[in-house]
């Protein structure tokens, strides 16, 4: 085995930590008199989950105390979608590094989805990172994907065929890497 | 009565399948704290459905265990639309065949609207079928026809249109044919 | 005083019929699974509607059949816009040819706004008639007008001002008439 | 120190006035039956007030008799942002005025965010001055800025990273002058 063919590929991830602000919804909140907060998310962001679920690929929703969510409402999302919801400080990093190694993963396995300048940091050390195309540019920039879609309207979808679809050419050049090895 | 004249006519449709996720709604599912979902639909697609239903062409619709819609939900968007509301499989193909046979009809007898992967078995048999404009390619190559207008915000009452056009442009057809054979 | 001067002036509209579907709302209804339906109504219009009311203009709202709502709903609606709400058949011209009698006007005093097909008719006799940028090409035919901005987002704003512009000409233009029967 | 140097600098604002109806929201009220009015806000925007706030500038929420909204609404909607909800006349022009003056402030210390006729007055006197990417004509030209965004869709995030931008500026501008007075 050479270091050369050991290379790490850092495509193939575990784990999405997607922001549910902006990202899973889109970033609207509906407020009533009798105070009961609303979100909507999409029926394609929430099959987007279960592609990558089915996968074997954990998705965390991550929410901030910058958007205040009811714990009512981070439990319905979180039985909506099948996923752990964690609250982050407003610099998410260190809080997802311990879920990391938690998890027995580094950086370059996750994959992260923000949409704002409190997810620069994570954007720019995570293996794979998408925004919602309406992203303000400082967190376009930071990120290695835009989506062409919005915000809370297929973007969270469309980040999660880009990481099946970058897993299925990393496992096709590894499994080329085996063949290359056995033959030469 | 030759069999050049005899041939089936496609689309003279007697019943439509029709996805509610996308197709009858915009996909968005609001989600509030207190548990109660929402869903939006459009008065030009209600509308649209009931220039079908008064033609005599069924009109069903669909929901899917991919998108879990309350039994109360169902309820309720069956009453508005006076149409009934039927939960299929992964894949509907199978699930929607007996209800076609139970109708002594056939699938070239049935227009379908969908939306996603799960469709495109459906939109490829149907003898006419259709999809939103912002449906993922997969589906709009399957379907025959590509709406011009968004799914919830006038996809159905394009499509119910298009199927009451192409109606009377096969009975208009088989009159021809009608004449023809009386004069020759 | 010559006929020439004393032809009746079409544009000063005393009252404005405005379809609730599709012109005050965007078409979207919300439907949860306890029952409640939910529409939404711009600021923008509802200030269209007190800028005609100060003018002396009545509003009146309609709803059909064809598009239930709620008596409490209808209520609201009218409370919150300070209009009449009538309910119409499916081919309001008889029901609002009585309404308008009543108020001894005549259609060319009346202003109607609608959105598709049953509204033809009504488009078509009332002195100014409106329809929203995203009526069905069938409305737009029979309206004199075509607003810029959609039904539910302005539509209705945008008609009034043309209301009081006509008014505001049609008046400008009897006091040139005035002056002018007066010097020659 | 000379005049020159000590000129007025009106970037610095302390205050900004920001309309609930079409700058905070989108202008859309949800009406249901049982009589709750809903209104939705954009997390963005949410987060733009607190930017402001985090750098001692205080941000009042304005709303007026002509698009009425329940106390309880109001309410939330103050607890929400952290800011004062204030409702104006008709012409809000003398009753901020006050409000600035208890402050010790002047309308150039102010910036003021709106979107219709009534604000064309304020929109004219604040030192610094915003619409919405949607507003009419009237309200834009009295504006000195007018936003990309739409209002209720990320618009008063816009307006407050200008104010920080300008504020910004006009400080490194008085230090310029401080080493100027020092230099020469």
């Amino acid at each position: 085995r050479f270091g050369y063919f050991g290379e790490p590929s850092p495509e193939v991830v575990r784990l999405l930590f997607c922001n549910i602000s902006e990202c899973l919804t889109a970033g609207r909140v509906f407020i009533s008199a009798s105070g009961e907060e609303m979100m909507s998310i999409h029926i394609r962001d929430t099959r987007g989950i279960r592609l990558l679920q089915k996968e074997g690929i954990e998705v965390v929703l991550l929410t901030s105390d910058l958007d205040p969510m009811t714990n009512q409402l981070k439990e319905k999302m979180s039985k909506r979608t099948g996923c752990q919801v964690v609250t982050v400080a407003e610099e998410p990093l260190h809080g997802l590094k311990a879920m990391i190694e938690e998890r027995k993963l580094d950086w370059k396995d996750v994959a992260y989805m923000g949409s704002d300048q409190q997810d620069v940091c994570c954007l720019n050390v995570a293996g794979l990172s998408a925004v919602p195309r309406d992203a303000p540019s400082v967190a376009i920039n930071a990120a290695k994907y835009t989506c062409h879609k919005f915000g809370g309207k297929g973007a969270l979808r469309e980040f999660a065929e880009h990481i099946l679809l970058q897993r299925e050419k990393a496992k096709s050049q590894m499994e080329q890497q085996r063949i290359d090895r056995h033959h030469f």
